[in-house]
């Protein structure tokens, strides 16, 4: 056997270790019993110290100074493997044991403070997870980067994060006045009634079919906090329920029908090797939010989604489909990030990214944090944060370390305003299908120009290769303007 | 550290490993989406080889001839790793592998062969599996001891083939003459009508918890074979449901629980330790038909069943308590082991038994085993197999290489006939409480007596200790005869 080929043998059982690890994880949120919490916080970490051992294998550094790729495919496979490596690597094992510990104390303590709505209780634990992810950082960074961009290379590798502020920086403006200017409008219509569970898990499995998941290769179940979960042949998705609010499991479920089809449409030849996953979180997220937002709560998809609700439901207090696509589409004051709609989501992200990268670059304190979020809240939103739990404690991401995670989310938008651009430019007529629920035409051109590709290119070639040009906010800002403005009539 | 407490850090991470390997294959019985069998199986081999490796370390090795055991508890802790270290290590890793891949055929050839009804298919397959088994046991048992008993010890601890055949000779001839009493007796009385699923599933649930099963810690789904799964807090278990045989559901789920309580009940400081699960199939087939038959079987239980079944379904043509115990401990005439009653249960065992030992001492060719299985069925049950599937094809054992398997399911039998000789003595009126649906006198009493010791003693000797003297099939024979003998006014 080759270098190259005895590499990704190896590399293959890791990555089958790996969807392993991550089953156990859908087990814990979906059918586990209560009091395995104990035993289960073992496997995890079992199975996490044995994915360290592998991902730092010396074998693989003798593996990939011998490896000669014989075609672009195994290029980019060891392209990938050599950075997972590298970065692994650098940072020592004491630094990566003190961080799970910690993040995983940190955890605890958030979900507590955030019940208690007691900031001074989570500062000193975020204090010590801040400090030990700056030193991985420098160990990251070496003297060629930020620390900031080290640690956003985890989770959208090749991005800076000065490139994402200037997108962030042109967007922001718009949105505030947009926001402005629909808080002078009237309310949107509300649906109103209770909503049976059963029939809104039915819809939901209709929904996720209409959307193109492979129900062979994949399940929906319930959970507190909607995710997908794995890759390859085996992609499940969650979803969840609320008796007066059916929107909230509809598009929990379209969204996550956008990430698992994702996974599910990677060439096959991929499986289980680095290629066989999505390349980012941004293109990730791009996915889900084009298939939640300018698919499924498009004017034409909702006229077909307002017939399908009322044959479950009979009359839930809408009138027609112009005022269905208003609800679906309502635009209302709020302080959760996670519950914020199209116009005021981005808004939230920018906050956390701005404030993020000043508390990794040392340029702000985590004792003046609280004071910096509602300060900046208020700002953007022109009104003020109550809580702490509406606030400085609402997102999970901080406690567990994700420093660099949140301005993904926000870039899985602006590559979807790209993405949805392109398609309509490509694609002609397609309200005619989406009107009739029928998504097929849409999630090919997906599936052909993102999807399949896998880890194969960079994620910002992958985004440019499918829209023919460099990605930027101006389509997404376009298009909400557009949106929105018809909508309040603005 | 010491190297005891080296090696049982060790340990106790191979454990947890171990529980997730043995969770992948709760999660395929029961929820894996059907296109995910393919990488399922490379999921599967990748947890195989990481376990392989592990149980194989060398480190084991030096730890064990170290480690200074301090207590009764370390001392059974080394006993338990010392003997699973060195059987491993006495099977070249070539052989362990042919032996992985000759089985994973031979399970597929079987499942065709059994559904073709073509013997002769299967046999190429078997003979390979059996020289590999052979070949296998040759390296286990040195001069020491049969290839049969090599093969035993790893179902079976301390058991030797010749004191489990001296046993069931002396219960054969008792259950072929029960057998043909019973015969020319009338048919027993019969069930009707059609059993709703939700109701069964209802009423499991409530059958799992009148015998101490802790949902908090465990779960039952429905599979097409039910099982128990995983040990210390997540023990799962399976049941399944016929719409016109309701008895079917109700005893998979009592069985199942008596399997899973065992490993419920072992005493907490033992998690994740090698004491931390039953200690044979004997002791855990035991627990499972004690709880299904001498408990579940019981005149007094079935009065208090009948009436649930009364209370959820109504009229289903049975007149009263007494046609319902016979209904439960119906004998009837039948290929199938699985099928089979109490009476006719432990011949088809013994048949198993005889035969296996025969190929594996190379005293039976695998050309010769259909006719030699047709032989001894008519000889013990006084009919003929019909067709294979009925008879050598009926189980999946032997595909899987499973020699030496089959005896444990009798000799549970026979503990489970000494532990309720025990039980009655050591708790009177048991009855009594039964007949309210209350098992926890009983399980309580197996519970202190045997279940709470995991893997702290040898099998026979946690036996002896539990009924106070050496186990035999006496008992067994007698509750037989007593129990048969009321119903079929013998």
């Amino acid at each position: 056997m080759s270098a190259y080929d005895e590499l990704m043998t190896f590399q293959r059982e890791t990555e089958a270790l790996s969807q392993v690890a991550g089953r156990l994880g859908w087990d814990m949120e979906t059918v586990m019993p209560p009091g395995a919490i104990q035993q289960r916080a073992e496997e995890h970490a079992a199975m996490a110290s044995l994915l360290h051992a592998r991902r730092t294998a010396p074998q693989i550094g003798e593996w990939l100074a011998k490896a000669e790729p014989a075609d672009d495919v195994a290029r980019a496979n060891l392209r990938l493997i050599r950075r997972d490596f590298e970065r692994t690597m650098k940072v020592p094992s004491r630094l990566a044991a003190d961080l799970a510990r910690s993040t995983s104390r940190a955890h605890k303590i958030w979900a507590k403070a955030r019940e208690a709505e007691d900031v001074a209780a989570f500062l000193p634990a975020l204090s010590e997870v801040l400090e030990l992810r700056r030193e991985e950082a420098a160990c990251l960074a070496g003297n060629e980067t930020s620390l900031y961009d080290a640690l956003l290379e985890e989770y959208e590798p090749g991005a800076k994060a000065s490139e994402l502020s200037a997108m962030f920086d042109a967007l922001r403006p718009g949105l505030v006045s947009l926001r402005e200017a629909i808080r002078g409008q009237g309310r949107a219509p509300q649906v109103s009634g209770i909503f049976e569970e059963g029939a809104q898990m039915a819809l939901s499995t209709e929904l996720a079919a209409a959307f193109g998941y492979d129900f062979e290769c994949g399940r929906i179940d319930k959970a507190v906090h909607p995710f997908s979960s794995g890759s390859g042949l085996d992609v499940r998705i969650t979803t969840r329920t609320a008796p007066t609010d059916p929107f909230n499991c509809f598009y929990s479920t379209i969204h996550e029908v956008g990430h698992a089809t994702y996974e599910q449409n990677i060439d096959d030849a991929y499986l289980l090797t680095p290629l066989g996953q999505g390349v980012s979180m941004g293109v990730h997220e791009s996915q889900s939010r084009i298939y939640e937002n300018q698919l499924g709560r498009s004017r034409a998809f909702t006229g077909w989604l307002y017939g399908k609700m009322r044959d479950a439901f009979g009359d839930f207090g809408i009138a027609g489909e112009e005022d269905f696509f208003a609800a679906v589409n309502a635009v209302h004051d709020g302080y959760i990030r996670t519950e914020a709609d199209e116009v005021q989501y981005n808004l939230h992200v920018m906050l956390r990214f701005d404030l993020e990268r000043a508390l990794i670059a040392g340029d702000l304190q985590v004792g003046d944090l609280e004071g910096a979020w509602n300060e900046r809240f208020a700002a953007d939103f022109g009104y003020s944060v109550d809580r702490p739990s509406h606030g400085l404690l609402q997102d999970v991401h901080w406690s567990e370390g994700l420093f660099g995670y949140f301005p993904t989310y926000s870039l899985g938008n602006v590559y979807a305003g790209c993405l949805h651009e392109a398609l309509r430019r490509d694609v002609p007529g397609l309200d005619d299908d989406l009107a009739k629920g029928d998504t097929s035409k849409a999630t090919a051109w997906l599936r052909e120009n993102v999807q399949q590709h896998g880890g194969l290119y960079e994620a910002k070639d992958l985004i440019a290769r499918a829209i023919g040009g460099a990605p930027s906010e101006q389509p997404l800002l376009s298009y909400l303007e557009r949106k929105f403005g018809g909508i309040y009539g603005l």
